[in-house]
Parts: structure tokens; sequence; C-alpha cells
């Protein structure tokens, strides 16, 4: 079974997918990483790949709005499954942190280590790379560079921890939905949906909101993003718990669909939290 | 006026940061690039500058999420105006494209731009820089290499535009805010504010909302993101169209406090939109 992922090899990603691989049951994963999260949801698409996996909440590196318009663009893909990953970074090398003068990541991984290379490491020069993985490939065999990058990674590459955890805000996650192709489930502890309303007016998305909370469904999550087709017009994210099985959700999409202008239930799936 | 911003030099972060200065009336700001959102907030916050501007929704260079906490820890910071620009990445260089061997940019900027390159410049190597201003700094005087940045970064490094536009999405755009410290107001078109709830029960944020449908505001976005206290506990960020002035948004917090273990207006301000 071929899984596509935001690549390369040894990214938050890649750990994400062999959680979610073991969690499928699929004993001998193949990881094919794609570049961009476009091209993990084509490989998915256009049947080159049986799942893929991409980051929905507070990624490291990057893509996380293109996965819900993705979602929104394929009716043919399905959310399987959900894991939320903790993202500590660790600062790996060959040789004492005395000797660091060139630290090397991903630049939103630098960033959230800003705090931390400014008081431990605060001559050192910052070098940027597509992802927190190739920072650990580049530093392996030098003394005087540094890679910020995930312990795997670390232990792929042979590097010593020279720093962990050094992100500046403890707690960090992210969390990866696999998508499959295929029908939409709506059997699982939790559901995913989008919709766009007919109205804009005050109240339009009140309404819309009653629908799931006279069956006592709580949203765990609930983001809106502008549609591409009109400033002002949005399309509105929406998780749900789902305590008492598919019977109340699929009363609550009937009652919401004449509300709507376009209704998606992405799917209902299991959430494994690694947090 | 010093204003901070997401720098180097040549961002699409500057480009905002001039438009909100000229917004403001102020003739010659000076412009204060920052390493990260954090250190963005903390140079407003620590009177270092007397503005910040920092990406709030589908920034190019990162950081958006770590804007809504900012506001949320910063009650001594208030947001005074927004901008929503259009991010629209050019192809730089100073040779004919055929010629092209290396692109240069921002992991984000390239996978943003990944279609277009796989399809006009499949054997071009792809390589990192922190920002896409750095890249276009850096393939100045080179006759294979190219940057992927904004016109204005190319007109500043006096590069050719090899071809414009070329993210594979038309329509993207970023809402820059811009912060100040002092009082929150409560006078503009459009409010931003954010609230945690007592209970995370089914209705209880139906029944938040209902404290602005009521009063005829219509929100222009709706976003949650979990509290860092306590999984589960959910920060709901939210804006509202305010047609009819302070009133009705003074009552509607009113209302809406005793539901709240916490509750913060971020300003009240007018929205420029540039795409």
């Amino acid at each position: 079974m071929r899984f596509a992922f935001l690549g390369p090899a040894g990214t938050y990603g890649e750990q994400a997918t062999r959680q979610l691989a073991e969690l499928e049951g699929v004993a001998n994963p193949e990881l094919v990483p794609q570049l961009g999260i476009r091209a993990v949801v084509q490989a998915l698409a256009q049947g080159t790949c049986d799942a893929a996996v991409v980051p929905v909440e507070n990624s490291v590196e990057g893509g996380v709005t293109a996965c819900l318009d993705a979602l929104w663009e394929h009716p043919d893909l399905s959310v399987a499954r959900a894991l939320v990953l903790p993202i500590r970074h660790a600062l790996l090398g060959s040789g004492p942190i005395t000797g660091v003068s060139e630290v090397l990541s991903h630049p939103q991984a630098l960033a959230q280590c800003s705090q931390w290379l400014s008081e431990h490491l605060p001559q050192a020069l910052q070098l940027p790379t597509s992802s927190t993985a190739e920072a650990a490939r580049m530093v392996a065999g030098s003394r005087f560079r540094a890679a910020i990058a995930s312990q795997q990674a670390g232990t792929e590459h042979g590097l010593l921890e020279l720093a962990y955890p050094i992100n500046d805000v403890a707690g960090n996650c992210t969390r990866f939905l696999l998508l499959r192709r295929g029908p939409r489930s709506s059997q699982g502890p939790m559901a995913s949906l989008a919709f766009s309303l007919h109205s804009n007016q005050p109240g339009a998305l009140l309404e819309a909101l009653g629908c799931f909370a006279q069956r006592g469904l709580n949203m765990g999550r609930i983001e809106s993003r502008p549609s591409k087709r009109e400033m002002g017009e949005y399309i509105f994210f929406v998780d749900l718990e789902l305590p008492n099985g598919s019977t109340p959700l699929e009363a609550a999409l009937a009652e919401l669909a004449p509300l709507c202008e376009h209704l998606a239930l992405f799917g209902a799936y299991p959430v494994t939290n690694l947090a």
C-alpha cells in the first residue's frame, strides 16, 4: 500500500505517516514523498497512491489551508483517520554545542526556536533548508553545523542530540489527516464537514450551527475561509464529536442541507492523540 | 515612528507595512525588520517600536496563528487597522528563462509555485531561502539563478521579470494587522475579539454567537484554536462587521461576558482591501 506525504523522508509528516499506517494495520507501507500539499492530494486523486497524509492544523512545514481546500474540491476523497502528533524540536549535531557556528532548518522551525537560539547560540548563522529532515541530512559529518529537526531525524543520520526540546512554546502539536479514495463514512467518533450558506446575513451561521447543538453534537473546531469565488463569501469547516453514533449527525445534515449552497461531509473517523 | 515587521526588507510583510504606514498618515516611517512573529510583537510590547505589522491569515512566510495568540496574551496591545494584500509571485532573474538552472525562494513560496515550476523549469534545482526577499538579493548578478519573490523585490535588486504571476492558485491574499499599544477601540467598521467559554457543552458556542446575531452583527470570520492549558478547551477568534457603530457591539459584549471564562476585544478598526 502506497502512502503519499509531504516529503522528504525524515520530516514530521513522515513520522505521522508511519504512525497512521500502523494504526491502519498496514505492515509494510510504501512511503512516497511529494513536493507540496497539492502534489500529495493529486497522488491520491489520480490513483498513483492509495492513501495521503496531510497536515490540517498548526504544521511546521506549511500547507495547512491547502488541505481543507483540497477536501472541498475533491468529493471523491474521504477522511479515514486523524492523528495529533507532538512537535518537539531537537538541536542535532556531531560535536559539542560550544563549537556550533551554523544552525540549519526550515525557516518555520528556525522561527519556532528563535528565542532559544538568541539565548544559547546568539552568534550562530541561521541557514534555511527546504525541510527539517533536509537540515539533518546536511549537517551530518560536520562539527560546526547543527540542525533543528525531530529526534528521529537525528537517529536516522547518526547525529547527537545537543539540546531538547528547544521550541520556544511548549506543547506544540500538529494534526494530520489520513485521506483515502472512496465514499465518505458517517461512522466514527469524530466527523469533519464543510458548508457554504445561501445567505451571509447575521444569524445564518447561527441557524446552521443550531442543527448540531440541538442534537447534542459538540463542535471540536470551527474555521471559516473565504471561498475563492467572491469576497465576503465563506466556507465553514467544522469538526463534530459523535459520542452517540451516526444517527444524530445524519439528522443534523438533513436539516442543514436546505440552508446551504454546498454541504460536504468529509468523513467520520477515529482520532489518535499522541500529545 | 518605528514599525516592527516580519523581515527582512523586501518581503510581502514590508510591502504591507509601507501601505499601512501610508494609510496611518505617517510620512517617513522607520521600518524595523524582526526575526519571527514573537519578536515583532515583543518589539511593540516592550516599547522599542511604536507599531507592529503581523500577518493574520494565509501568509507566505508563516507566523499566522502566533499573531492571534500574541493578541490573546498581550491585553496592552490593540488592532488599529487591517490590510488585505494580494500575493502574486514573480520569477526574477538577470538572463533569459531558458538559462535558469536554479530557483531560489522561501519553501512556502516554492510550494505555492510547484506546479508552474514543474511545467516551465522541470530541470531547475529548487533552493530554499529564509524569505522571498533574501532570494531576490541572492540571485542578483547571476545569469543562471532566478528568485521567486514580489515584483517590488525585483525592482529593488534590479532584476528582470522573467514570468508573472506564477502562483499555482490565482487570487492568493494575505491579511495583515497593524498593532499599537494602548486602549482597544470599539469604533470602526470591523472588530476582532476572542473568548473562551465556561462550558464546552453543545450549544454553549451557539448561545455565545447568538449575542452577535440578535444585534445584526455579521461574522466575517470565526476560528477556534485550542487553549494551551487543556486539550478540548478552545479559544474562539471572531471578526464582526459593525455597520451601525459601536453600540450594538458594546451591548453584545455585555451579554456575552457572563458566558465567558475570558473575553477580549482586540479593537475595532478600518480595513483596506487591495486585492
